[in-house]
């Protein structure tokens, strides 16, 4: 019998810089009489990774620019916010109130360029940046855990991202090791010998959802997901892999 | 410690037009040694609530209008094919080689309106049409599913979706019963007393591209999961509630 078994991984504290996450994912894997194999996905939320890795920037401290504050008029942002979006930004998509839509510097398309203001600290001027290279983290973080259990387990690092065309976030990959994010399934055929219609599925998509079911709430207590049981195709994949190129893309 | 566990339920045949889906659950259920309870998500693939509706075509008796033939010169597709996605389609919104993009009928963005020939049958000129209101059948299945076993769970119907931005597709609820699809967290605020910025999950996506790590393959043997341990909110939602109203769109 197939089955998918996600476990939230007990024990993390609020993340700050120089926090050791190989040692607390060690330490949650054993409190959840989880032992890691070949098989197995840890995913982290993105927050945990920037915190950990320092990227807090601090609003008293950013020097706007008139493009940042002629689009902060536009859509009724902190300008000094702005400026920190459009810094982590290749281009902007869209306007409104509230939001800018950008593709990220990283190469996905997502809301305020994942610049975060929740959960960041009790300082209402800091806010948080995605990780400056979260491919790079995963990979990190892949081998400090292979070392230490023996288990080349995947590590996927993953963000809430908002969709074009419905409503609410899901878990979404930014960063990747140990896996490709594609399961590649053109050549095979279907039961009745036809070709596969569709036939890329975003396995690390689909992986960063389901554990976001678990990492969801405003008490980030549940930032390191473990997942046994969801196929995959272990190798060397990146972010880059799950992103659609922009002279295929229709709606950018 | 929180853990959510999918399960890819047994026994399912090919599923042709009256199969009982309800039965067919009822015993996949038990062959997995699941007792129902309120807190549980059933979801299927839309593929098997189609065929068991008998939403087949026969490409032989479609008649195809110049709208039709125009569109398929510009994607090089079969025109009766086009024919039946014109007619499953409120609006064109792209169209390129191989490709058509929809707003479906019943709402959302999709490619060739789920339209599908995969797995359909032996006889290559037959093809399947997404359910005629899946919100209707997740509610059928969910009545007949609560009789019988006294838990009034959750039902959600999902298919696979391509996105803008990125490759590969992730499984998207089309239809649900018993839920609402989002989890809003407005007005809750973060550890540090400010407001939530991500404040609505797309719970219901989520669950259904958990559920389509199980489901996935041309064998098509595992059409129906049950989900343990997603956080959800029960209720009367519908499909209708996960998708963003026109005027809110920018991408459209």
């Amino acid at each position: 019998m197939r089955r998918l078994i996600a476990t939230a991984l007990p024990g993390f504290p609020a993340i700050q810089p120089g926090h050791d996450l190989i040692a607390l994912t060690l330490a949650g894997l054993e409190a959840a009489h989880i032992k890691p194999t070949h098989d197995d996905v840890l995913v982290f939320a993105s927050k945990i990774i920037s915190k950990a890795e320092g990227r807090f920037r601090d609003l008293r401290r950013v020097r706007v620019s008139p493009a940042a504050r002629e689009i902060a008029n536009a859509c009724a942002k902190d300008p000094r916010l702005v400026e920190l979006i459009l810094a982590e930004s290749r281009r902007v998509l869209r306007v409104r109130p509230g939001l800018i839509v950008v593709e990220h510097r990283l190469g996905f398309v997502c809301a305020n360029a994942g610049v975060d203001h929740s959960n960041v600290g009790p300082d209402h001027e800091q806010v948080l940046l995605l990780p400056e290279d979260p491919d790079a983290s995963a990979q990190r973080l892949r081998e400090g855990l292979c070392k230490a259990t023996g288990a080349k387990m995947a590590v996927i690092i993953n963000d809430s991202h908002g969709r074009a065309w419905r409503l609410g976030t899901v878990g979404a990959a930014i960063g990747l090791a140990g896996m490709h994010p594609l399961i590649d399934r053109r050549g095979q055929t279907d039961l009745f010998g036809r070709k596969l219609q569709v036939t890329v599925l975003a396995a690390a998509d689909e992986i960063a959802a389901a554990a976001s079911l678990l990492q969801g709430g405003a008490a980030e207590s549940s930032p390191v997901v473990h997942i046994r049981g969801a196929e995959f195709t272990p190798g060397r994949g990146r972010l880059k892999d799950l992103l659609r190129p922009q002279e295929q893309d229709l709606f950018r």
